[in-house]
C-alpha cells in the first residue's frame, strides 16, 4: 500500500471515525513511518504540548506544574495482515453498522485514537500528561520503541502512574503475564532415505517434544488477588533438507506465557524441566508484572473509571513501566480475545466510552 | 563454480582418474549442462558410435548387427553438496591414497566413468551396446531424463537386457524398492499465543503423526528369493507463522521406500492406514521392480561377473527399464551406503574392477 503523504488526522472528529482513519494507514511492525508521520503532523500544531520524535516513536506532554503526572501510552504497529482471503480484519477498514473491522481495530488503534483525542481536547488537564506513541511492540522485546526511548529520553518516562491503552473491553486489567521464547533442537544423522537404518531421524526425534507440549496442562496462578492463566506452545517448527535424505536437524520454537509470580529465570527453569533431555535455548524473554493495584495512584484510577480489575493474560508494556518503577494498568477499548485474529473488530461505542472515562478522570 | 568450456575428458586414461575428472565437474540436479557437454564432446569423435543428445541426456550406440543388444545406463547428476564445513565429500574431489572423496564418488560418477571407458575401448563388442548418460535422477521422478528420452527416442531404449551402473560394491543387485512421497497436513485455528485456549495448535496436532512414524517398525519383505528392507520416514516438516501466534497449519513430508511386492496403490494404502485420521496426500511415486533374475539374459550376466545377487534398497531406474519390458540389474562401483552422505568416497580399485568385469562380459 502506498501512503499518500497528505493523509491528515482530524483529532477533533468522532474518536470512532478517527480509529477508522488510523486503521487505513497500514503499519505492520517495521513499517510505522507513515502513521508516525501522521501523528507527529497532527500534534505539532497544538500549542499546549511539547512534542519530540525518536525514530517512529512520537511523544507529547503538557507542563502545567500539576502535582501528579500520568503517562498514556500505546503502540502504533500491528501484527501482519490476515492471510485468509475475504477476511474483513485487514486494510482498509470496513464498517458493519457500528462495528469497525480491520487489522489493529482492537490491538490497538482504538486506544491510539483515544490518546490522540485526549491530546487535542485536554488543554488544561487536572494531572500533567505525557502521551507516548511507539513502534515495534508486536515483535521481539529487544526491538521495542518504548525500550528505546526509555534509554534515549529517560526524562520523558518519569511519572506517578501509567495507563497503557491495550484492549481490555473497557475494564481495568492489572499486571500481565511474562513471555519467553525458546528454540528446541533435535539432532540426527543424515543418510539416504532408502537406507534409513544408516541414519538417525531428527524429525522423529522431535515427536517426544511435541507430545510433552501437547499433553502439558497450563497452570492458572493466583497473584495479588487476580488469576493469571498461562500458555505454553510450539509456535513454529522446521526440519529436513530434501525429500530423499533422513533429516539431521529439526528446530521447534516454543513460546511460554508465564504468570507474574515467576521471573524470567524461573520461567526458563520450568520449560527446561518439562523438556528435560532436549537441547533448549532461550532466545527472548520479557518479564511479566504483578498487578500493582495496591498502589494509591492505581487504586484512584480504578475508582474513577468504576470497573472491577481483572488479570491481563498477554504481555504488555505494563511490565516495562513496572520495571521503570511506574505503576501501570491496561485500560482500552476492544476485546483482547480478537487481537491478532482474522476477524479483528471494535464497536464504535467502546472507543467513545473509553474516551469519556479518561476525560472524566483527567478533567 | 564456473565450468571452463575447455574441460576435456580423456576416455583412454585410468578409469579411476577419469572418475576424479568427472567429480570435479559440479552437476547437482538441474545443473548438468557442463558434464553433458563434456561427455558429448568426448563421444562425438568415436567413429564406431552413433551419438544423440536430448536436453542434458547423451546417448551413444554401436550397430554391429549382434544377436543381442544391451543398455549400459547411468545418471550424471548428484544430490546437493554437503553442508558440513570441512567435509571431503564435495567439489573438487580429494584423493586420500587410493580412495577418492567427492560428491558423486559413489552415486554415481564411478559408474559413469566405467561407461565412458567402455564406450571408447569396445570398438567391436560381442553384444551391441547402447550407452545412456542421463540427467535429473536425484529429484522427482517426473523430471527424469531417462523418462524423457523413453518418450522422445523410444527406438533408443530397445534392448534385451540393461545394466544400470548404480553403486553395488561390485556385486549384482536385482530389482529395487519403490518410493512414494506424501504430504500430511494438520490444521488448527490461529489465536494470540498469550490466549492459546482460544486457538487450536496445528503443530501439537502433528505430534501423533510423528509418534506413529517414529514407532513404526519397517518391514523386510522376501521377493523372488531376495529380502527387501523398507524405510518409512518424515523427511521434512514445517509449521507456524509467527512467534506470538498459535499455528494454524503444519505440513509433514513423508517418504516411503516400499518392497517390490507392492505397487504404488498398495504402498499408498499402507501409509493411509498407518496415518488413519490425518489428511494424507500422495505427491510423488515410482514403482519398484521385482528382481527379474530368472530372465536368461540376467542369469547370463550374473554368471559372467561371478557374484551372488542381492536386493537393491534404493529406488533406481531398474524399475523404469522393468516398466519398458527390459530386464535390468544394478552393477557398479562404490558402497551405496555412502551415497548422499557427507563422506561419499570410492576406492580406485573398485572402479577398475567394475570396468574389467564388463570388458570381460562384452568382449
Amino acid at each position: 500500500m502506498i501512503q499518500t503523504p497528505s493523509a491528515e488526522l482530524d483529532l477533533t472528529s468522532d474518536v470512532a471515525h478517527l480509529t477508522a482513519v488510523l486503521l487505513d494507514i497500514e503499519s505492520v511492525s517495521g513499517d510505522e513511518r507513515g502513521i508516525a508521520d501522521a501523528i507527529e503532523r497532527a500534534l505539532r500544531p497544538l500549542a499546549h504540548l511539547e512534542v519530540v520524535r525518536d525514530g517512529d516513536c512520537v511523544m507529547a506532554r503538557t507542563s502545567l506544574g500539576r502535582s501528579e503526572r500520568v503517562i498514556l501510552a500505546g503502540h502504533i504497529d500491528t501484527v501482519p495482515l490476515p492471510s485468509t482471503a475475504g477476511s474483513r480484519g485487514t486494510v482498509p477498514s470496513v464498517w458493519d453498522g457500528e462495528v469497525l473491522f480491520g487489522r489493529g481495530a482492537t490491538d490497538m488503534k482504538g486506544g491510539v485514537a483515544v490518546q490522540l483525542a485526549l491530546a487535542s481536547a485536554l488543554t488544561e488537564p487536572t494531572r500533567d500528561i505525557t502521551y507516548v506513541f511507539y513502534d515495534h511492540e508486536e515483535v521481539e522485546a529487544s526491538l521495542s520503541g518504548l525500550g528505546r526511548v526509555a534509554d534515549s529520553h529517560p526524562d520523558w518516562l518519569v511519572a506517578d502512574f501509567a495507563v497503557l491503552l491495550e484492549p481490555t473491553d473497557g475494564t481495568v486489567e492489572g499486571g500481565c503475564n511474562g513471555t519467553a521464547r525458546f528454540e528446541v533442537r533435535t539432532a540426527g544423522k543424515a543418510s539416504h532415505s532408502a537406507r534409513a537404518w544408516m541414519g538417525v531421524n531428527a524429525i522423529h526425534g522431535a515427536a517426544e517434544v511435541l507430545v510433552r507440549l501437547r499433553d502439558h496442562e497450563p497452570a492458572t496462578v493466583h497473584v495479588d488477588g487476580l488469576d493469571y492463566r498461562e500458555s505454553l506452545n510450539a509456535v513454529k517448527i522446521v526440519g529436513g533438507t530434501a525429500g530423499n535424505v533422513i533429516p539431521d536437524s529439526a528446530v521447534i520454537e516454543v513460546n511460554y506465557r508465564f504468570a507474574p509470580d515467576k521471573g524470567p529465570e524461573q520461567a526458563e527453569e520450568y520449560v527446561r524441566q518439562l523438556l528435560e533431555g532436549f537441547d533448549v535455548r532461550r532466545t527472548d524473554v520479557a518479564a511479566g508484572a504483578r498487578p500493582g493495584l495496591q498502589h494509591p495512584a492505581a487504586a484512584a484510577f480504578v475508582a474513577a473509571v468504576g470497573a472491577d480489575p481483572k488479570p491481563k493474560y498477554g504481555w504488555t508494556d505494563v511490565a516495562r513501566f513496572s520495571a521503570l518503577g511506574i505503576p501501570a494498568v491496561n485500560f482500552g477499548p476492544g476485546d483482547a480475545l480478537l487481537a491478532h485474529t482474522d476477524d479483528e473488530h471494535v464497536h464504535a461505542d467502546a472507543v467513545r466510552a473509553c474516551l469519556r472515562a479518561l476525560v472524566t478522570w483527567l478533567s
